[in-house]
């Protein structure tokens, strides 16, 4: 067993010391801490969740505080690497969600003249929440591993928005990880682990932090801040919304690739704010922008956070009072053919333009049932007819397969190789 | 009284909602919160701390958990204006240090016709223990503002250091601004506020985000670890040592400049870390380059993380336990003619670089008395003795002089004008 070379969770390093096994770390563990056995649950604030379930976690998972995504091409074109690889961060993905190394020796191993399977800067930190959510871009159903007939119909190249300036280093992938925590440095420790089990397989692409949520996807949450100052995500798919959830989330047993059946699509932008002018706004105008009241996040047309916009309502001077390029207006389901989306993105800040401009917006993260029909129309009706659009620039774009959830013994991704 | 016209502090609009005064808010908040007068005292975790004091605040503060860095250009050449944006800095920080808006209206003031005073991102966030740190560059100090004759000698340009890489768009500035918290968003936000105060005055010309602190101010703080996986700053200066605050930190009466008198020197270092290179060396070669134990921190001449390393100690090989080329030896004060310094650095993660590397490190802040002889010696030494080069590269720089507290009354560095 390999618990017995000497390994240590980082929770056991925490209790007492380098000397405690793995038993005894484990043991703290469970005494110490609830464990959601099913991260789709909507049940809240357990320090660690389980990498099991029915669908993945980091989806309906309540939306933890910091983001750290990475994007990886595969640098080899052996099909057997890819699926251990892909075993390797299944395995890696369980034990990091517990609190645990990266590796079944450890950070502090006793064998010195190995390389840690574990990097250490997590060494003492809770689980804090850690969900690790995995992805399959479209590239990855090339000729190189076989996947060609693979490929779901709905994985299709987004095509261009107007207004979009996406950057190809910050665009794409083969594959993709989602590392949400409550502690971004368990977030990146998870990321980078993952990036050094697959030094040789895979090269990271390119990745993104998120410091602040943007979206909640439970009822009873406040509703946080984007950088545009206002409320974020007001009117998103709850995970309390079991009817949404199999409308809009997840795939279905109907799908044309069945490995995707408890699936969903990740369409990740990285959306550059131009908060510099934004700021330079009257208030009048930033509300016009939204559609909603910058206080309460109440829609213009009246009422509190959480009542409908009345779109046809009118002011004094006939003009409704919810702009017609509100943003509200614009993405609203009513004028969308009913689709939502569940969102989870995150506010980002990347130092400073060269002209001197916070190079900050809002990485948008949302997973959909199918985005041909619950993303594309939809921003393409905002890319065209949206104020915001003025204030904002799409600088990076994404799309992935995020699989079904695994069983014990399974590997993300399992059903699409065949296995 | 500008509370009057319908100012909404942050904290009034959770207790609320935005029906709420200044006067309730700010009740609720006395009666919610303890506030430390004096930012230099060593007490821990109020929610806020005061701007005011002998001392800047968020230099011997105990080291919140994030880190937004930024350094600013003065874009006009006139003086008056430069005092103007120091006094509304002064004013701002001290707004948002408590919980408030940048400006006294607010991010929701009942004006539509004008830009908000505060960009609301922060509504509903605690203060968190906010901390604004200025500083001013040499630069600052040529001939657009008359303060030729001001500055101080220890504000001399860095030297080079061998193995430097130094972008210049990551490194100087005339002004910088420090802000820690224990909240991302809360310190973004003072940042952005900042910035968009200076509008006209000033333009940012770089920005650095820190995710998790990487060293503790205060003696019983677990010491926590850098992206190396070690623990990082067991031997740095703590708040309870009066002497070695005086001997190292805090700049003396006998300063050439008399307005520098209880200020202190900001050096900031952008170190990257090529970590995927250190993930693949073996435990032994990490614990090595370091001097120390991954597990525990203890120096590998024996003894607990706190026990002072014997460089004397060898092995059975007659080896020096503690190698000649460790980090802890060439970096202690017995080798360094007894200085120290106080560290407040932050680990980072920028992305990733065009060769699919993760643009990671450490992104170093240190106060010392002089960097003259605080910090030149000891990082020409460590740039050509310590094994730990091999693994860093120095990617940005920066050199400012943090002028002393201020008084009610008084704005930042308001002695450097002369007033």
């Amino acid at each position: 067993m390999t618990e017995e070379r000497g390994g240590i969770s980082r929770r056991g390093l925490i209790g007492g010391g380098a000397a405690l096994g793995i038993g005894a770390a484990a043991a703290g563990f469970g005494a110490g801490r609830a464990v959601a056995d099913d991260a789709t649950s909507a049940s809240r604030d357990p320090e660690a969740y389980s990498l099991y379930g029915a669908h993945q976690p980091g989806i309906v998972t309540p939306v933890q505080d910091r983001l750290h995504f990475a994007a990886f091409d595969v640098t080899t074109d052996s099909r057997a690497a890819l699926v251990d690889l892909l075993r390797a961060w299944t395995d890696a993905a369980a034990r990091m969600m517990h609190g645990e190394g990266a590796g079944p020796a450890g950070p502090t191993s006793g064998d010195y003249d190995a390389p840690p399977d574990d990097t250490g800067e997590a060494i003492g930190l809770p689980p804090s929440r850690l969900t690790l959510t995995f992805g399959f871009g479209a590239s990855l159903f090339d000729d190189r591993f076989g996947l060609s007939g693979r490929r779901p119909a709905a994985l299709a190249p987004l095509p261009h928005f107007p207004g979009d300036n996406l950057q190809e280093e910050r665009s794409n992938g083969d594959l993709c990880v989602q590392a949400c925590s409550d502690d971004p440095q368990v977030a990146v420790h998870a990321i980078r682990n993952l990036a050094r089990i697959g030094f040789g397989t895979v090269g990271m692409r390119w990745s993104q932090l998120g410091f602040g949520r943007t979206s909640t996807t439970t009822r009873d949450e406040a509703t946080p801040r984007n950088l545009f100052g206002f409320k974020d995500g007001t009117m998103n798919v709850k995970s309390e919304d079991r009817e949404a959830l199999t409308d809009h989330v997840w795939v279905g047993d109907d799908t044309d690739q069945a490995w995707m059946a408890g699936g969903s699509y990740l369409v990740a932008r990285r959306i550059n704010m131009t908060i510099e002018i934004w700021d330079r706004q009257p208030l009048r105008e930033q509300e016009r922008v939204i559609g909603r009241s910058k206080a309460e996040g109440a829609p213009l047309s009246g009422g509190g956070e959480h009542d409908q916009p009345d779109f046809a309502r009118a002011g004094r001077e006939g003009e409704p009072l919810v702009d017609t390029g509100a943003h509200v207006r614009i993405a609203h389901p009513d004028h969308n053919g009913g689709v939502r989306m569940l969102r989870r993105g995150y506010n980002f800040v990347d130092g400073s333009t060269e002209i001197g401009r916070m190079d900050a917006g809002l990485f948008f993260v949302a997973y959909v049932v199918d985005p041909r029909t619950h993303f594309v129309p939809v921003q393409m009706r905002l890319s065209t007819l949206d104020g915001m659009q003025e204030y904002v620039q799409h600088t990076g774009s994404g799309l992935f397969a995020a699989p079904p959830g695994v069983r014990k013994g399974e590997y993300v991704g399992q059903h699409l190789f065949g296995a």
